[in-house]
């Protein structure tokens, strides 16, 4: 069976994995990222491929590509990292400084698109065509599958699910617009209003056991069941997050939108309401073209899985 | 050069023509539509088909194939109708009545999809590989076109630009929802606001010139210049219509969005203001992706060639 390599770009590690084309994973690793200078981002990914390939016991030619998943505006078509701030990018061809290394065909896509591919792979969306991730974390990411290839917009640079105002005028985004679905549905948006419950109602169950320190996006869940003033809060959260997968899913008509994120561990809190929620609102109704709403399976090794899979045909 | 037959079925009027691959029309006609039955509706394709193929000079087999748009929820994979409530049509397949009678391949899609195809192929998109048109007439309608073709959504249900909220809670849409984009960004929604204001300031040149009954769409453009409460409503309508075109430009990223439908007229007063708000709230900037706000060209025939060029590979 052929192998793929996939390596996931963050912040501050690498991570890579081996996988057979049914998916099974031969070696998974990680690294820290030396951010020092985009040759040594190129030399953190290029030796985390080799270690792979020595884990799986494989040379890394054995391969049949190798993917990048990479945060930022990534121009796909050139294997080109346009932007991305948070690793110092700026104009870098990452695809051909891996390529070069290994002679292998070396693809790259934003991180976001990544996960949502392998999650629709080899995740919850791997009996959908069509499917969609949403990424509940410090922002609102996630990417498009459509017809079990990833959708990215024009040039690369669309998929921005979490830059549709669901607001018009409201809270500021770091995109500079005001009202995203990211500044309603992030972990930090969630947190930020959980905090404000908590200061606005210090005889709550929150107030007394948490801070504004220790509060996270799990505390409201955690109290929704006796504690009015979470109740509300999830109830906020849910109301603004259904509205903003109800607008994805009238555009995309995806067979299943799967969330991922720190937020997605509430599991069923989440799902149960914003499938009744979705579902109440979906243009024409459910009948001809229903959306399912579930929770990721891959965790953080969507995207190495993602990335690998970008040379999987 | 091969020729194709497009059609675009009304609520009241069949609008026909047949092309060149080239987009050079051989002959264009209408029909009135006989809603009785949807074997009539049928009735009236086929007979303003006959009739397009004798004023163009040709046999109907000569051509290499018959486009169909047409309103409602379209299965465009199964040629089917599966509901358009003013053609009184329910789960028909209208492509098999049409390709039935002449032994031609027949395809169809919604008609908003067909206009968008139309313009993307021969009208203000055609230099370009990724277009978006959206009508604003009495609803907000619109489809999008992805290097080169359609895309529909999943089951070719998707693509209801319209039906983004981007005021949550806001006014209320004919799809039941509250705050879409249409219901700030049809005429119907112009219309409605500029009576608004015309009523409530009575000095104002709009009142002493128009009545609820022949305020339009045009008004507000018309007194802008002079008139602060007509200014006003120009301002309001082009902030959410800014608001519903970057959502959708950060989506999929087209290199131009075309403005058609009744308001489209107004021309530059709509796209130099759209042009400069849509810059500013673009993700990422417009350096590596930018997009174009231009006025649609081929008007109320832009269905018909749509529906011709769903045959043009």
């Amino acid at each position: 069976m052929k192998k793929y390599i996939g390596v996931d770009v963050g912040g501050t590690s690498v991570k890579g994995i081996i996988i057979s084309e049914d998916g099974s994973a031969l070696s998974d690793s990680s690294v820290a990222v030396d951010k020092s200078s985009p040759q040594n981002i190129a030399g953190c990914i290029n030796g985390l491929i080799t270690r792979l390939a020595d884990a799986a016991g494989l040379r890394v030619e054995d391969a049949s590509g190798i993917g990048i998943g990479c945060p930022g505006l990534i121009d796909s078509v050139n294997g080109r990292v346009v932007f991305a701030g948070n690793l110092n990018l700026r104009d870098f061809p990452l695809g051909e400084a891996v390529s070069r290394r290994f002679g292998l065909q070396t693809k790259i896509t934003n991180d976001a698109n990544a996960a949502a591919l392998g999650e629709a792979r080899f995740g919850a969306g791997a009996n959908y065509s069509d499917s969609i991730l949403v990424t509940l974390g410090t922002g609102v990411g996630g990417g498009i599958v459509v017809d079990g290839k990833l959708f990215e917009g024009g040039c690369s640079a669309g998929a921005e699910i979490g830059h549709i105002v669901i607001e018009r005028g409201g809270l500021p985004c770091t995109c500079g617009r005001r009202g995203c679905f990211e500044s309603y549905c992030s972990a930090t948006a969630l947190i930020k209003r959980t905090a404000e419950a908590m200061r606005g109602h210090r005889d709550s169950l929150m107030w007394k056991t948490y801070t504004d320190k220790t509060v996270s996006g799990k505390t409201a869940f955690d109290y929704a069941g006796t504690d009015a003033a979470a109740k509300e809060v999830v109830d906020w959260y849910i109301g603004y997050l259904a509205c903003g997968l109800t607008n994805i899913a009238n555009i995309f008509r995806p067979q299943i939108i799967m969330l991922g994120g720190g937020v997605s561990a509430q599991g069923e809190k989440l799902t149960v309401p914003l499938q009744k929620l979705v579902n109440a609102e979906l243009f024409g109704g459910t009948e001809y073209a229903p959306v399912k709403i579930a929770v990721s399976e891959l965790g953080n090794r969507a995207g190495a899985f993602g990335a690998a899979a970008l040379n999987i045909p």
